[in-house]
């Protein structure tokens, strides 16, 4: 049976999000603490625009927290290009002790539940965890080039511009990270890229579902009870299994189906991308826990294991997904 | 100033390796667990025999330390390929809580050090650590389609084929993990795909000297001290700048000069990739420990971020590199 990572005073010091104009159009907009209108983010090509909004993000968290550079022991992150690009050129210049991560859209809460263990063990005593995609240059390398104009299918979805990165460390705050679970890999057998919802929420019922039962908790006592991307195909999946446990219904929801709007925004399925999930919670989601609205929180990030080989190979995509508790501190 | 990780009573239970025929006919060939004379390892593409590759050598582990895939709690690693496929494919009908990690070649240490931290901190009985690459998916994504025959320069290195593997876990053995560090990135201004070598060696000199700076040892502390995959150009870097150490010349040596015979092999400045430094340790290092050769091992994972966009767009590659010391247990 899984184990159920406890953590032993792990707080959220500070959090930060950087996003495009996609998402400053969308109804989380007002959220952000900064919206770039250029895709390039002042840069010459996709993949330094990344770079770029990785990096600002990171000053903003490093601003926020009255830190230097020097001051952070340990960051890791990860992001959806290939060799994990984004996030690493994003924080090369910092001189950061740095973990490299690929957890594909999983990778916001892979590291946060790993800069939390890490802490909890009192090997460090702050580290930042974060995670990053980019519209532009997911396009590029998973799909078609831009100018090409490709049509996509109602269940795709729409790669998130945004980066979202937390500030942990053993301070008392309003957020503490209670407990989380490493996922299992899970084969739903799904061939089709344009699926990803589908391909991930086997992936995360399974999560959900081992959480509940290492945690001893049930989902009416959580606030919030929200997956990384499935978007609305996925999210479908995930009711039509789960909406018999007592009182899921009413707490479950997708930060890809919260970060556009789907009568406005052409967006098809919903939002994704490692993005996704860094941004509503860094955006939306923690910032509830200041406003005292709500007190538990019970994020998955999920995450579809591929890539354009061996999806022309004929592979199925396989989904992973972890969980992590953030409950209101005591500050 | 770098903070080193002190692990409490973290093992090696048992080890595994697997490589390829280029391996086989090295000079350490009769040291491995698995040699696969095909390198398809039975498969149709270059990515399923990676995967393939990586599923052997976990199961030759669990083999080795008598466990059912359902006895183990955790697993981490990773490997070269976009989206890290070949270590997650190669996991993923085993049902083990799995983390993904990209460190570009310095990934064997890197899910060493994390194996080690989560055990540590208790938070699971057991884990698995691995990272693998293979020579002709890496020459396909990075380089050139083999049957082109690109011509090579004297500096450039020659990818592993080949998985290694640790079973990790708090009973005493005759190998203990004693420390390690998380290595910063550094970035020696290389733009030149074709001399990784001297891209990582800034980073191994900087976390060698971090090391010995954090950890109050000297070389002389060590009876061998590994890089992982600088080859000739980067292992004279590191001599250059190091040999003023006390001891340090007499006990250097780099795991990518260790795997491959530079008389009888067209290997140019020597071996690279995931899997080599995963197999020299897993297939030759470590056993000198059950012979009692040595009692302490400092290994340096070498990784270069980067990838083939970024090194068209101009941008250099940066190094990184984490350290594990191995220590003769009390079994």
């Amino acid at each position: 049976m899984e184990k159920l990572l406890k953590f032993d005073n792990v707080y959220i010091e500070n959090y930060a999000s950087v996003v495009g104009k996609m998402e400053k159009h969308g109804p989380l907009g007002e959220c952000f603490d900064m919206c770039e209108e250029d895709e390039y983010f002042g840069k010459d090509t996709w993949e330094l625009a990344e770079s770029e909004m990785v990096h600002r993000c990171l000053n903003i968290l490093l601003g926020k927290s009255k830190l230097k550079e020097s001051d952070v022991d340990f960051a890791c992150g990860g992001d959806l290009l290939n060799q994990c690009v984004g996030s690493s050129f994003g924080i090369k210049t910092m001189g950061i002790p740095f973990f490299g991560l690929y957890g594909a859209c999983s990778t916001f809460v892979e590291a946060a539940l790993l800069a939390s263990a890490l802490l909890s063990a009192k090997f460090y005593n702050n580290a930042i965890s974060y995670a990053d995609s980019h519209f532009c240059s997911a396009e590029k390398q998973y799909r078609f080039p831009l100018e090409y104009g490709g049509q996509r299918p109602p269940t795709s979805q729409y790669t998130v511009t945004g980066c979202g990165a937390l500030l942990l460390n053993r301070q008392k705050s309003k957020i503490m990270i209670r407990d989380g679970l490493v996922g299992k890999m899970v084969d739903a057998g799904i061939t089709d890229v344009n699926n990803m919802g589908a391909a991930m929420a086997k992936a995360a019922i399974s999560t959900l579902e081992n959480y509940f039962t290492v945690s001893n908790l049930k989902p009416t006592d959580f606030d919030i009870i929200a997956t990384g991307d499935l978007g609305r195909e996925g999210y479908e999946l995930v009711c039509e299994e789960l909406n018999v446990l007592d009182g899921f219904s009413d707490k479950y929801t997708d930060c890809g189906m919260l970060i556009y709007d789907y009568e406005k925004q052409d967006v098809h399925a919903g939002g994704s991308g490692c993005g996704c999930s860094a941004v509503v919670t860094t955006g939306y989601l923690l910032d509830k826990f200041k406003k005292s609205e709500v007190k538990n929180l019970l994020l998955v990030g999920t995450g579809a294991l591929m890539n354009p080989n061996t999806v022309f190979q004929g592979q199925s995509i396989c989904g992973i997904a972890h969980a992590i508790h953030f409950t209101g501190g005591e500050a």
